[in-house]
């Protein structure tokens, strides 16, 4: 099934002993369409605290059979309002959202006002500095394709392997809204990478490192060298992809 | 000044004993910047609780010499992030915020998706039926002029004349948000009048109505003929106006 959520109330995706999160709730509505059997929800991936979704996936088992445009309607009815589903269609038995998905589409939204606007508080990063939008369209080609992006993850993480391959690296100033629009299309995403492209990427805009600088980071491997993360209130995961990257999002 | 406000965490504008509201926080900030000394403030009128502001108009006595971009960046300083000073001005003693107004304008935003939108809930009414908006655009004419607006006042307001001046009504559809933005500038509005009147014209959009039953409404000066209300979420002080009312909004 294919669900948006706002983030801003929840502590991310994942299952936790005491905060509220979107597993643990959609969980729970299933708990109580089969009258107390435990249905184990599966995502393509967590999303942290704060951070949105507007096409998140995710599978379980459920006991019985009922139509998807009937399951959508049910879990609409009983889950909070700051989730919704929007789609769902029976798979085969070994689906699962995690391990199958092929890419994802992850947008940054980056609002350029001098303050923070208090209805985007929620909903976008906020920087208030002067930024180059030509320099940072300059700089994001050296992103794409096959690459270590060890400067771009998190510490923490417990995945060894940081080779990934991004297909679309992309972004545009919205004039009606005076924001930055990222748009990173891939094959997976380390811990906070998409946030920490942003964030470099602006530092990029603003002068404080050289157009190229996203290549000599790739090369270094060292968290340490690209610093700022970007908040998780400008990130939504958009679309998971299980059977092909769409034609605008591939590698040229 | 001029402030923002997103209305979802604020039980309205006017201080109450228990709940937080934006009167009450604007006081805070200048008790704390006067180092305890009471400052009144004193709003363009109520916004009810949920109901936001992109120009809410407010004035105070401040006791001290303080420039106005000095005091907007005091007050966005200490203020939460729900709120934001855009502008401020020092005015003639005589000034008030209240009494001094010729004009308002107001927006509302009516989401018009199938299911609530998990990132409008708190920004937008909603309306899944069917809806024609040339019905609407055809009905609001009768709006315009000098009219007792009884019919559309919530009962139990204390303001006794219910007679305004309506000098814009207009709705627009936004294609990319897909919304009604209604637009209401008068000279004035009476308690939840602007709420009413959107919630009657998507009646009408819906043929609940027929279109010249603004006429009707207003000839008949009962709250009972026009039943419902949109909710707060969907509402925007947008402007407050006490030189002229702008060009575009004036009756022709």
């Amino acid at each position: 099934m294919t669900m948006a959520y706002d983030g801003h109330l929840f502590h991310g995706f994942q299952k936790q002993i005491k905060d509220r999160t979107v597993q643990e709730t959609v969980e729970k509505a299933l708990f109580k369409m089969t009258k107390g059997k435990e249905v184990a929800v599966h995502g393509s991936g967590r999303t942290d605290a704060g951070v949105h979704a507007k096409g998140q996936v995710i599978h379980f088992d459920y006991p019985g059979n009922i139509p998807p445009q009937n399951m959508i309607r049910a879990l609409n009815s009983m889950m909070p309002l700051d989730t919704i589903f929007l789609a769902g269609a029976i798979v085969d038995a070994n689906f699962h959202a995690q391990f199958d998905t092929i890419g994802k589409w992850y947008r940054y939204r980056v609002d350029l006002g001098r303050y923070t606007d208090p209805f985007k508080r929620f909903y976008t990063g906020h920087y208030p500095y002067p930024v180059d939008i030509e320099r940072i369209k300059l700089a994001l080609p050296a992103l794409l394709g096959e690459h270590d992006f060890t400067s771009f993850a998190a510490s923490g993480g417990v995945i060894k392997n940081k080779v990934r391959t991004i297909y679309y690296a992309n972004v545009e100033y919205d004039e009606g809204q005076n924001e930055f629009i990222f748009d990173f299309v891939g094959n997976g995403f380390l811990y906070n990478m998409v946030r920490i492209l942003v964030a470099t990427a602006l530092e990029i805009g603003n002068g404080r490192r050289p157009i190229d600088d996203f290549k000599r980071l790739i090369m270094v491997r060292d968290r340490n060298e690209a610093r700022a993360t970007a908040p998780a209130s400008g990130l939504y995961l958009q679309e998971v992809y299980y059977d092909e990257i769409p034609e605008q999002f591939r590698l040229k």
